[in-house]
């Protein structure tokens, strides 16, 4: 057997890739653009070719399996495509596994890539320590997905699409989300929604610190820009603090669901920092009443952006088989 | 071995206690009050002579194991009460299953009712034809309990507190519940919620059917009783429909996190019947978008006000170990 295996974290934008160790150490890892357009074959051929050129320059000749995460639903038995809001639609029933398995010769396996993110916490993450950690994990971007484990398992059922904790009805009759539902935790308190927040104050005059600091930049205006000005600019703090209220009462949902050990906000609008896990902790205190919450540990991902690439080795590792 | 086991459901009113075989099957069966004013001693006293009294009736002379559903907080490692909402103060720390196992000579395992429940559901009930069943059972009577099963083995957390579906917050500054939280699922759909909801509009002459039925009496309007003019007084229908509205979220909600195969509804409130099963199946449709939802079952609880007593069963025949 060949000691290495790789990883893939596919998504609109980009493809990374890396190649680790049998203990999940990455010996090489890069990121090139997706070119998405170029249709799911072409996408498929860049990242066998990319996973080629690191094993290489690795060192080692051949990988012993391969965890690619994915933007979307996937049969996860299949190892093939469903859907993939933020790809072009030729993107369905694409039999992703078998394609990649011909090209790199090993066992592929898909997973959404949030639930990979999921494993690479759990794995890797602020859940190594405990084996049979029951963790809520939140990935908050632009949306917001999740993943939960049980027991030190990751919860998958049979679509691989158990743990959407941003879709989570927050509000009834709330705005529309874009998965069709209204009042979803990712149409309230999602990065996109936080950013319409934050360009809103701006316009209106009511956020001048956030105005100095982008230039009154539309496009400047993001989560962590928001953070970087919540000390000056009381209504942008509030913009991030029922944000964070709102992200919390979707775990105290989940927390007096499951009764997890540990709750991780993950994604790039964790990335505000001290601010959210403080508001989404003492949203779980304030709304949990049925039993003590006080040893639930409140966690920004220990991973960061790397969440996902780690993911990827763990499920090449096969540390969670996804049937 | 002796091949008879018990179960005990004890209430705020009355104390259920069986004698079964270890295929589950019920020998005898028999409710007193609890008479809780008397003091925890002399209730559990009752309750160890309650099953004398049904052992011998059964013909046998010793069981086997005891389960226990209690109704609150308790603490699953050893056995002792904590909170129980519905019963004098004098009820914490109360080493009950001690307690019963010496006057009783068996071992005793205590759960909370509604966990106790949906083991009773689980394995004498909807879920009993598939072993590895995920499945969330709402506990639908004045209050909302609730219990969650994955895989095939029901959720407890450290406390045996997970499961508490009904404490899912679904209107962030709704009305107080009585956990002490706002806008909690119990404070909203709850039976008491629903029956005071059926009073005023009984008492604003808005539910003439209602008013006929109960002769004008607040204490006749029960939620089966507004179901039975629900075609008649469509003020009142819709009351039912909102209540189910709200259960239908937090089932949505539940679905997201953990896709189960089965969602049921249990509890006095669930005997309102298909206008309750069909408005929670049709929110959870219009309301989990991320993936298909067709083939996850949404039911009445196949075992009625029996579930926690045959969950009790379950508890003493061992089936799901509460550590």
């Amino acid at each position: 057997m060949n000691p290495v295996v790789a990883g893939i974290d596919l998504g609109g934008t980009s493809i990374k890739a890396a190649i680790a160790d049998l203990d999940g150490r990455l010996l090489v890892h890069r990121s090139i653009p997706t070119q998405s357009h170029a249709g799911p074959e072409a996408v498929i051929n860049r990242m066998a070719e990319l996973v080629g050129t690191l094993l290489a320059e690795s060192g080692y000749s051949a990988i012993q399996g391969l965890g690619v995460g994915a933007p979307g639903l996937v049969d996860i038995v299949h190892g093939v495509t469903k859907f993939f809001p933020n790809l072009p639609t030729q993107w369905r029933d694409i039999p992703v596994a078998d394609q990649l398995g011909r090209l790199l010769h090993c066992p592929v396996s898909l997973l959404n890539d949030v639930r990979t993110a999921t494993l690479g916490e759990l794995h890797f993450g602020h859940g190594k320590t405990n084996p049979t950690v029951t963790m809520a994990f939140f990935a908050i971007g632009t949306g917001i997905g999740g993943g939960v484990v049980i027991d030190g398992k990751l919860r998958l059922g049979d679509l691989g699409a158990a743990g959407e904790l941003g879709h989570q009805t927050i509000r009834a009759d709330g705005p529309r989300c874009g998965c069709g539902n209204r009042g979803c935790l990712e149409a309230i308190a999602g990065g996109a929604a936080i950013t319409a927040a934050g360009v809103r104050l701006m316009r209106s005059g009511l956020a001048p610190s956030l105005y100095e600091l982008t230039g009154g930049n539309n496009d400047q205006v993001t989560p962590r820009a928001m953070a970087e000005v919540a000390d000056r600019d009381p209504l942008v703090r509030e913009a991030l603090v029922d944000a964070g209220r709102a992200i919390g009462i979707a775990a105290a949902n989940i927390v007096t669901s499951i009764h997890p050990d540990l709750v991780v906000l993950g994604g790039g609008v964790a990335e505000i920092g001290d601010l959210l896990v403080e508001t989404v902790g003492s949203e779980i205190t304030e709304r949990v009443r049925m039993f003590p919450t006080d040893r639930i540990r409140v966690e920004a991902s220990m991973l960061g952006p790397q969440a996902g690439i780690m993911g990827a080795i763990a499920l090449a590792l096969k540390k969670s088989k996804p049937q």
